[in-house]
């Protein structure tokens, strides 16, 4: 960390300034320029609270030199993260893909679904149970009966399945759920993120519309500083000035999160985009920049669909999606490994 | 509701969605142009679910032409909403300020700093009791003992009391509060506005960082919903690529919420600036632009607070802002309201 | 168009409104509803000022149902366009690589890394003459000598080569540049655009940082306006808030812009990211999403750059580049094809 | 400059990058970490290439301590400057106020315009002979017809006239012109600024839409280091998600610039809003946040105007929107005073 000082600072406040450090077990390095004076602080400053620092009256500003997450950090964990469910597995050269609705509507539906997405080459069923919307008017999803559904899904094809928790107080619920997804809304829910911390599933983190790389990663730490290791990172775009789609698809936080982090990290074209016709090339695009996996709507019958039908896919449109996958997962020397549930 | 039809779009295909409409009690007009058909949608389309809309195979997009919230909207109800606090008021013609330190540390540094902004002017404590942190490893509040201890600087000061509220599940620790605070991060946190729509506590509600005027809206109407119509809503800044302040306050958004709504708009020029000597300007240009009330960070002690030091204000400076402050609000003919808990 | 009136708009004003319309030869169709009336405009609204119609007192708010460009637009124009230069050519199934260094700074370093980028696959030289800098104590260019140089690269090498112009005044210079590049800065520096659209050689239009895509394709729309339909657009990454890499590289435009228009459009992963390291997977990713090409920065000693060092890749790493892209383009079925210059 | 190495970069090329920061007049200044090792670099870094640095092999990043722009900032430039047009200042306690409409369209309207907002109380005259518009198709002004019309109207009312230059060819057109204006898409048209700072007519210089402060003064560094020195700045609203607004007016960068440096800036709440109703809110708040002065788009008809009609005020709107202006200026202790041309 580098604390930047304001010119003219009085000498008595900086040395002051520089033992508060010391008592925190860090060295300070006085460095002073012709403009400007900085310390450079050495040992771990994780703790340090750059605000606190910022409210001395000799601050100008401060630089952290060392990235604020740990346990998330491939510095301290340079293999890639492998999540291992039932055999379906996540990083380390193996492809993920999880269809399904965006809500869960029937058992009729979910099982058509479920099968026809298996069929296609995916190796696990997403769907909704409690649904975000930004209307209270909209449809909020069938709740625990949506689990119920998801499950009788699971037991007709054997994919494990994945679903969003929106209240802590539901976790019960989620007992069976193979996959706990934190969707994009309460990736800052660190109530939430504490919680899910201290429970043994695979937790499936979306990126908020509006979070840094950084932030991301450290949601990705209130999980881990609980002991649940188990995360896959999910970028599903960003709010922008461009309206056209949905979100702006970040691609390269693929490649930059693969640098910073082994946690294997999967896309989302579907919400990035919120339009059919670009999912096959995004998809495409996620495969051939190293994405670890991705994230798909398909509905039986979008235009039925109680919600998100505008960026569902029909199965049919998915087979020649997956198909495109598929094609270019070979060229990258990646596979997809179903599940045994 | 505007749904613009895709060129070639079948006539029969076209007919169907038609009909579909007016199942749903919706009047029809099918606007027949040289490059593009549209058809006009009459009735009340608020349940008309976009998405569903736009899956539809002859649908090229969809415009709404009236505003999705309603019990917050101001064409439906056209006096000010006051939000009224053992007497101390905001909203129409009634300016609130609500201050105190970003986190409560301490019994003695609550009571001193209450007494301080209560001599300054202020007719509210804020303090946080929890406390998001984007770090795991950063201080996480004083929780329920926070809470104790702004209950006991009300009893010290008469200062009705604004906390915020992390997780649904405290909701009993809150029973003697006055305003539960609902934080940027969680505006969209359903789950807990749908909760807080059946609570009789006056609410005030962040905007989200990423969120539209129109989100916000919509999720003070999550909260109207349920029943609760107490609600102040805060601007305090968005996420831009700006990085010289933490955030950029949206100012426009004070007028703008004011004609589109009649509940009350209070800024908070800490959080949107996160730099100290900005707090006075903003305050003046919040009470010139016509918000209804500020919520400023003061702590006895800004270089050793636990939590966001850097953007607080010394009670000292404070005194400096409210003189500023009052002044143009007499200037405005508003006033502020001291409470009589 | 269509056209959303105020509630309680005067009749008489109403139709006052639509007779202006019908002046302009467009038809009128109005659709009462019941919270709000909107009318309906049938005919070429292209040339309607939109701020004008805002800006009658019955008028709430206006929606475009068509989009604002002709010449640019795939509705008019169904095929794909080819853009050709001496057989290099960009655009349906032909992909173009324009390679080659920031900064123009020697006759030999030109050569040199024109002949190892044709080596690697390139089917144009790229450099800067004329550089725009955001500091004016930053390295302008070589100028006139640039061109010189690339010229003599040309030459040495068969490319044909691509450079920005960032004065109208130079124009003269700029007689045997084989495609003239206009930055991201002037992408809406309008008079420019009018003069370019009155020259016969192919411009190179980048997409400006705060500029959406129906901005990008209007600007477009102002060189083919004057004639000159030789259009290459180019990607290079919007600006957000996050901060790691240098833009955020707006992938969706790709097929997005394909969509809505014939032109080439390709993607530029050095100015995107501003991280040498984040050039190949964008660039795999480009080829994947269906881009026409790619622009990318090398250099032969990156760390002695004037001007954008630190994106740039050497030579031995733009093989590497060049070998996974060339995998895909076969995968993808599409070809580079060099000049004959 | 802090210059932060990689883990593990090698010693001897340590030393070298150090020799090369020596060789250019710096001292160095080596801290050693325990996870990361710094360079402190001491001595006037404003003209290291930050992006040649970044591409040494050795080097992870680089953080700025000191602000790039010198003639600019108010560390090295206490007083305010204060731009004085025969009599009419801006700076230093003196409120400007620009006002007129977005085009100049014939004699009669703007004689008319320049009357009324005269006796309202602006004293300049600002109208638009060149217009950037986002389509071709647009009406893009009188051109040098307009000038004379401009000059005719300061010739009937006394006031100084302020217009747009978009090609710097024009420039021997804006010989009698008092202040010109450079708009928001041309702020990074470098060679413009460069060619301004020749000229001694003192320049409006507007704020990119999706530009930093920082880079918003380099472009004022650019005019000031070829000498001239008069500029007014002006924030007119930046890019961002917000749709209801046509910009968000980014008002800290009001208090931010009068910190970081001595030149006046005025707001221009037309164009940040695009709402004529918004415009009195705005233009209060820039008065109380300590702005110099305001740009307010004001047209005789605005439902007839041929560009920006939607965000023009008539008149009588302009005028009580002064009365509220003139009465917090009184409040702020500033003036306006007029010119006597």
């Amino acid at each position: 960390m580098v604390v930047i000082l304001k010119r003219n600072a009085e000498h008595e406040k900086v040395n002051a300034l520089m033992r508060q450090f010391e008592d925190l077990g860090l060295k300070t390095n006085l460095v002073e320029g012709t403009e400007t004076n900085i310390i450079g602080l050495i040992g771990d400053t994780s703790k340090v609270d750059e605000q606190m620092v910022l409210a001395n009256s000799v601050v100008e500003s401060v630089r952290r030199v060392s990235e604020p997450y740990k346990a998330a950090n491939r510095k301290f964990h340079a293999d890639d993260t492998v999540v291992d469910i039932h055999g379906a597995k996540i990083g380390g050269g193996n492809f993920g893909v999880m269809s399904g609705p965006c809500s869960v509507e029937s058992e009729e539906q979910i099982i058509e679904v479920a099968q026809r997405v298996k069929a296609a080459g995916a190796n696990f069923l997403r769907g909704g149970a409690f649904k975000p919307r930004t209307s209270p008017y909209s449809f909020q999803g069938l709740k625990a009966e949506g689990i119920e559904l998801l499950l009788a899904a699971k037991k007709a094809t054997g994919l494990p399945i994945v679903t969003e928790i929106m209240d802590i107080r539901h976790l019960d619920l989620f007992s069976d759920v193979d996959v706990i997804q934190v969707g994009a809304r309460n990736m800052q829910n660190f109530e939430m993120l504490k919680q899910l911390g201290h429970c043994n599933k695979p937790i499936l983190l979306k990126r908020g519309l509006a979070n840094t790389i950084e932030e991301f990663l450290m949601s990705a730490e209130y999980i881990m500083a609980g002991g649940n290791t188990n995360i896959i990172l999910c970028e599903r775009g960003i709010r922008t000035f461009e309206t056209y789609t949905r979100n702006t698809l970040d691609i390269s936080a693929v490649p930059v999160i693969k640098h910073l982090s082994h946690l294997p990290i999967i896309i989302d074209p579907s919400h990035a985009a919120g339009i059919p016709w670009l999912v096959e090339p995004l998809a495409k695009a996620a495969v051939a920049v190293g994405a670890d996996g991705l994230m798909i709507e398909v509905h039986n019958c979008p235009a039925k669909a109680l919600s998100d039908g505008a960026q569902s896919l029909t199965p049919d449109q998915f087979d020649g999606v997956m198909q495109s996958v598929k094609h270019l997962l070979d060229v990258e020397g990646k596979k997809i490994l179903p599940a045994n549930c």
